[in-house]
């Protein structure tokens, strides 16, 4: 049967500028990896097995290309998994069959809500590790949800041990199915995973919903995410984005310093405008609001300007401003800033100029 | 000099239950992979040097796909060397040259048992995690044999700093010598491996025989290992399978709670048939009796079904039955099973479904 | 845009043995890898824009082929960046743009020391875990310099977060600047690098100079580096090679046992010529001294000869010899060997016998 192997990536990398990163306004001057679009290697592939059949596969890694790090939990990022914490192939880790009646995928799967959030993230996912919609309206779990899920811990934007099934495209629409095997003894839901989702698409706009459930490891509570998106064209050289996310969590449990975290919720608010000034330049504009309620309130906005400029198709300079705006100085208001702003600050300004190759 | 490099890879995942894994008989559900084969990736290539002569190389390492693990020693696979305790090719990493006498091969390689034992598996080396002959028969050490040789604990289905010599096929019979360094400075044999093995195939049946020994580093205690196996087609569509296997442990050696390990053995006794119903499946049956000796005695039985139907050459689904049936409910016994019977119960049910591919 | 993708690497293992390595004399055998080239893989891309301008990116891991183990900080290899101490491709891992004006790289990149010295090394960076120039003349931090620089700690032949420029070749010169920032927040230089080399080459004949200072996290101390090479064709088949080469120590810091580092210095002068029999082999005899002054003197000398033999320009065998002998069996003096002579004596004898692959 023919088949294909590929070898890929993107590599990004910027010098980025943050201003009130210590108690008394110092900045902080820094080379980060993965600001316009996270950086990642893997490889993937498929192999037609006849009657439109497909196996294919995808192994996908994330890359902190500013120290050469690969995958999770070696380092910065966080995979808490017990007794199995690092993942070099952190972001995809899957093997499917595909036809005509869609396609299932088993191993580390993206979860649901990553597709309607992605489709119409204000700023296209940019800024991934302080971006509202990537950190919270997905689900992702990390210090704000604890341990929820199959991954128990770290982010929650892929699940281990899940099965995923996406129909084809009817008319435009579509849906898919998603569950997580929590993997406990003698408890067949306890840390799992289960999601659904719709989608529809006209190639140019489109709009998407999720819902997923994820429970703890002990099974006394659980967290319940829904995010939405929708982009549509208005004009020719301009696309509107807009997305509502919130994340939840119900039951007994203590997940940081405060008694209990059962009510918390955190729900996220994305608008942005994308300006095709040429086939190369583009300009966006974006908005977030973040809020949290339920055990404590908090809130923060991040304002976001964002220049493009494609040398092809694979390979893009960029230069980015983002004004996040805390509630007040307090850590619960300017943790939702998501590290932009340095404790005893209410506001940071930062600036990146990077660029990003595809291979 | 003519020259290729290639990139491959199997990917395997399967949804496992497993009955009697709480004392109470609780069930497991999980998505495992490397069911039917272990996953794994890896790049290999050669060189054409002229007169028959080739240059080789192969890095090969474990990929649990379920989560994006790779490699041994960053989760649940276990990687001892002293301060080196992970490896990312754990599988494979040499490089030789090979030619008219043979090959010879320079860094990690598999050990010889791997050769003798794999031919002749009854189920073809599927579930490796909990198959004796993976576990036992090739002087692998684990937790039941300790730090022989040189990786210092782990896995000793490979080992690090060996030579291996295979010969070319004479009339279908071959030969292979092996020898890991123990690099202990002062003590040239100390966590050293060495063996032999002599091999016969005739394209469709064959056999295969083994012997190795290894040293703890206190060079106070040897393990031995013995490794034969044999298989007949009987019928144009019945492949019959045998193996025998032993490891003993000889000497002054402390491995776990007992006082001393000396005399420790565990023989394990596999039979099986393949039976091809068509081009494209294939039903196989097997059993596998463990039994060990000499400082505890224990025993375990598996009785295994499996099919296969191969969409390709590449890609395969399957689903295997396996009941595990320990001596009685007592440590010594249950461990025989290799992680499938839960602790409290003497025997337990697993079914798995899942789909290989090969790339 | 025309583009292309790479996956390459050198796999090189070597038998070793090596004279006292106890405190009475008794001898080390192992099996080691990367003694000619260290092994590595990688995967490295190119992408034409127009107009001259192409993107490229490069990443490349260690790869300790004697146990699988890749990249730095799971094992042997010490990387101690804060927060974020391991790294799969900790060779480089850059992404960037070149033209007319040169090229620009952003990531992981080599420290221009590596160039001045790699150039003129006298034996060609083998040997690199105890080859004076790699430990020390390219201000490689490790154990004797402590915490300096991007990586706050570990090897200093590459500096994580770094922008390095490199001018194209006018009349055979050329020079080259780079920046690592430390990203303290509050505190711009504080752990950061900067440097700036020079660099004449005819194709054959060539030279190189570079400079660089390191600073500590607490920004009370700095590390000063220079190095330089030159190496000349005396003869159609004798090439000399030298290079000198010192590291420095300034201010207030504290690094091991000593009370204070202040002043430390480590100079390093290496002398070598390649003696080409025939188109594939080729002799090299090397000496390199090493002397350490300004807080504890210290001194050792190495005596190489190294014979290669080409199968073809991807793979080389080679044997080498080396005398290492320290100024006495003191610590100050047997570390300067870098770990050829074992605690408890003044001089060693090693001995390598491998094979090389690069692929």
């Amino acid at each position: 049967a023919q088949s294909s192997v590929t070898i890929y990536g993107i590599i990004d990398a910027a010098v980025v500028a943050t201003t009130n990163q210590t108690a008394t306004g110092g900045s902080k001057f820094s080379m980060d990896a993965g600001q316009l679009l996270t950086s990642r290697w893997g490889i993937k592939g498929s192999e037609d097995l006849g009657g439109g059949l497909k196996a294919n596969f995808n192994l996908e890694g994330t890359l902190a290309n500013d120290t050469g790090t690969a995958g999770a939990g070696f380092g910065g990022n966080v995979f808490n998994q017990t007794g199995n914490n690092t993942s070099l192939f952190d972001r995809l880790s899957w093997v499917g069959l595909s036809g005509d009646f869609g396609s299932v995928t088993l191993g580390r799967n993206n979860i649901l809500g990553v597709d309607s959030v992605g489709l119409a993230d204000p700023i296209s996912l940019a800024h991934a590790g302080s971006n509202p919609n990537v950190m919270f309206s997905a689900l992702n779990s990390g210090a704000f949800f604890g341990g929820f899920g199959t991954n128990q811990g770290g982010s929650a934007l892929r699940q281990n041990n899940s099965i995923k099934y996406v129909s084809p495209l009817m008319s435009g629409f579509g849906g898919a199915l998603m569950y997580g095997f929590g993997e406990k003894a003698g408890d067949s839901t306890a840390s799992n995973y289960a999601g659904l989702s719709g989608f529809f698409t006209d190639g140019t706009n489109g709009a998407a919903l999720s819902y997923a459930k994820m429970k703890d490891n002990a099974n006394a509570a659980f967290m319940t995410g829904f995010a939405g998106g929708a982009k549509f064209k208005v004009a020719p050289s301009v696309m509107l984005r807009g997305t509502y996310a919130q994340t939840k969590v119900d039951g007994n449990i203590k997940i940081d310093a405060l008694p209990s975290a059962n009510g918390r919720k955190i729900a996220v608010i994305g608008l942005g405008a994308d300006f095709s000034l040429s086939d190369q330049t583009t300009l966006t504009a974006a908005y977030y609001n973040t809020k949290r309620s339920g055990d404590i309130d908090g809130k923060a906005d991040q304002y976001i300007g964002l220049a493009k400029y494609a040398f092809s198709k694979r390979t893009t300079a960029y230069a980015s401003l983002t004004y996040a705006k805390a509630g007040s100085v307090n850590a619960q208001d300017v943790s939702l800033a998501l590290g932009i702003i340095g404790a005893g600050n209410s506001s940071a300004m930062r600036t990146a100029v990077g660029v990003l190759h595809a291979f």
